[in-house]
């Protein structure tokens, strides 16, 4: 007999009051064990969602959820662990890139990563675009890569906050998700859990973000941050524009080719500029002084990049096949490129089949969009402005369909650039 | 294909958006077929704790839940129906008295009820203390015996607002009973389906009652008035105080003496007087000119109380077996009474054996706590207090400890009456 009484605890939350750690801890166990309900979990959810969680409360539960699984043990490696999390957003590769650069510079980098659902592509299928790499390694071939190589990127295995999967689903179906603290739980137990001592949080916000506004993105920011340094993980957090797509390529195989591109000290210069800045915070927290740029164009972070490929039986070498289906958009006018809108080109993309609307949904490794001008440019009508890419007519229509609303033209050059202040969030 | 999604629902009413008709009428029926997940609808009951209902949408809410079921047509009666429901208190035997006597004054009163749940008791379980009578009626043996009788007192039928069953027992384990919307629509949908042509609301507050603070009680009283009146019911409500029991009876069997008391012109005043303003606004709905005091004093009310029993399988001039098990409680020092809790009674009879833990639990006819003095009264040292009331040795000793707190006394007399203004809630 605990004491603990599932209604009290919903009750308790929803007045505002404060819930002791114990009864956090008993409420995560007992969920896990069946014997709170999904129907008394949701109403919890939905009163956390309107009356949040203290750090207090929050750093219980999240020790909760990281105690539901294992925790790897990282600490016997030669070289310090950083990891970096990314919110998500619309041609983001930059881990793709970033895991072999701060591993040239002498870190360890176990990215352990997710797949990617709606708008927002994942790591990992961008990755399977390459033939004969495997996205599961067990945790000792984890720690074997990360000392030889010093760059793993593969799944996080079932075994890490393995409550967090329940509770993610409950809330995608009841209307939860939207919850600064459930997401910085989540984020956060899984990372804390993958054992490593330092991590960079690329937060993003803007229309192409799942959280639009700069302010919100910066309370999740300093609550994940919070909880990092809570639990011993040196952390930092870096918000990140997401209204325009980053770089040319909104894809699969295509952000592949990307970032093999700057990881060859070429590319789109925005992917570039984000991609050093992350490696310099990451060099930061674990005291390696290193120009990360150095790195990129003598080459040591391609070989880096090889070699993890190569490790999870992957051909850095495969050329990838075309789509069979493109279609190429055209300017209708003259002017400047007022905006190049995240969410409609990550929507297109998603249509084209580089995502996936359910979690057991495959994904086409050649489809996206490739995105030709930038906001700012000056175009001609007839001038090119993206190509769409598909397996087959039917889903090249729907990212036609799509990315009608993505771009607009204008007589006058629009106002640049959106800066962010204070865009580094320490504890 | 109807269009509206659940999660969409509950994130609109999270965030504030009105809901339309159309989408309240979707979710409780998908509910009621099992569409909607209980996970689903557990967080939209929390959800609209928090952000409420229009009186718009809490109308549309209502409707659906009276149309998930069957509604009664007692058009047909040769007298106007109107009918009383009280939110529950401890001692409150209202109905018992007041059925018959508004039926003595030329109406027809089709009080279908409930049983009780926790300290406060149930009309049901009081009435079912007599030996033969039955609480489950047809809907045709209701319409025949308000057409002969005038009055009747039964179970509400499973087929009234069903999907009311399934959401109490659901916000019962989500922490989501206390919403104002969400307590109007349950009692005012079953009230509505029965078909009463009027209906006085017997509001409680005070720390016997459900809620405590008047202003509370006030609000729920006006949404439930507003409900009524949208659906063609003549409602009105009635604000009374449940700080201490009504009358001196607390229980079932020792209810009905007491009951039986004051429809013979005798019993408790406080009891006589709430009946005699309940009865003169039920009265007023319907438009009968008459003094129901009168009822009471010429013995009319008891003989259709009488036939009201009869006609449900009741022996009115059953004697009751006395409880075998009684205790005294004395005062250990004089002085004035300054309370007498009306929860710490409540709580005393239920633990004596008269209420119910959960729905499946049985009630003891016999026991109950007897309350030998009132507020304000003057006691000596040794005076009887309450007598409670068991069926065994460990339910008397559950009891006395329960009852403990119920009372004190001091030197001076306290403060009195609680009054309320206005304490009648029209449209």
């Amino acid at each position: 007999m605990s004491g603990f009484s599932a209604v009290e605890l919903i009750t308790a939350k929803r007045d505002g009051a404060p819930l002791s750690d114990e009864a956090i801890a008993w409420v995560l166990d007992a969920y896990q064990r069946g014997e709170v309900a999904e129907e008394q979990m949701s109403a919890l959810l939905m009163a956390i969602f309107f009356q949040g969680l203290s750090p207090r409360e929050l750093t219980a539960w999240t020790d909760r959820m990281i105690a539901s699984g294992e925790r790897l043990d990282l600490s016997g490696l030669s070289r310090p662990t950083v990891d970096k999390h990314s919110t998500g957003g619309v041609g983001d590769k930059i881990s793709l890139i970033l895991a072999p650069l701060v591993a040239a510079c002498g870190a360890a980098v176990p990215q352990l990563s997710g797949r990617g659902l709606g708008h927002t592509g994942g790591t990992l299928d961008k990755l399977e675009s390459i033939p004969g790499w495997r996205a599961s390694l067990s945790n000792d071939e984890i720690r074997a890569q990360l000392e030889d190589v010093g760059a793993v990127i593969c799944a996080a295995g079932s075994g890490l906050a393995p409550v967090d999967r329940r509770l993610y689903a409950l809330r995608d179906v009841t209307g939860t998700v939207a919850s600064i603290p459930l997401i910085s739980s989540s984020i956060m137990s899984k990372k804390i859990a993958e054992g490593t001592s330092a991590l960079v949080l690329d937060v993003k916000f803007g229309n192409g973000a799942f959280i639009s506004e700069v302010e919100r993105a910066r309370e999740l920011a300093r609550t994940m941050v919070g909880l990092g340094l809570a639990h011993g993980v040196k952390t930092v957090a870096h918000l990140t524009p997401m209204h325009t797509p980053l770089g040319r390529a909104v894809g699969n195989a295509i952000e592949v080719t990307e970032s093999v591109e700057v990881l060859r000290g070429q590319g789109p210069s925005d992917v570039r500029e984000l991609t050093l800045s992350l490696a310099a915070l990451m060099l930061e927290l674990v005291g390696l002084d290193v120009d990360p740029a150095t790195k990129l164009d003598d080459g040591s972070a391609y070989d880096v990049y090889r070699r993890m490929i190569l490790a999870q039986g992957g051909d850095p070498d495969a050329v990838f096949a075309d789509a069979p289906h493109r279609y190429v958009v055209e300017a209708s006018r003259a002017g400047y490129v007022q905006r190049v809108d995240a969410l409609a080109v990550g929507v297109a993309a998603w249509r084209l089949g580089a995502g996936r609307a359910r979690k057991e949904d495959a994904v086409s490794a050649s489809a996206g969009v490739m995105v030709l001008v930038r906001e700012g440019a000056r175009v001609e009508v007839g001038q090119p402005l993206f190509e769409l890419l598909a397996e087959d007519q039917s889903h090249l229509e729907r990212g036609v369909a799509a990315i009608a609303d993505a771009l607009s033209v204008n007589d006058d050059p629009p106002d640049f650039p959106r800066l962010v202040s204070e865009n580094v969030i320490r504890g």
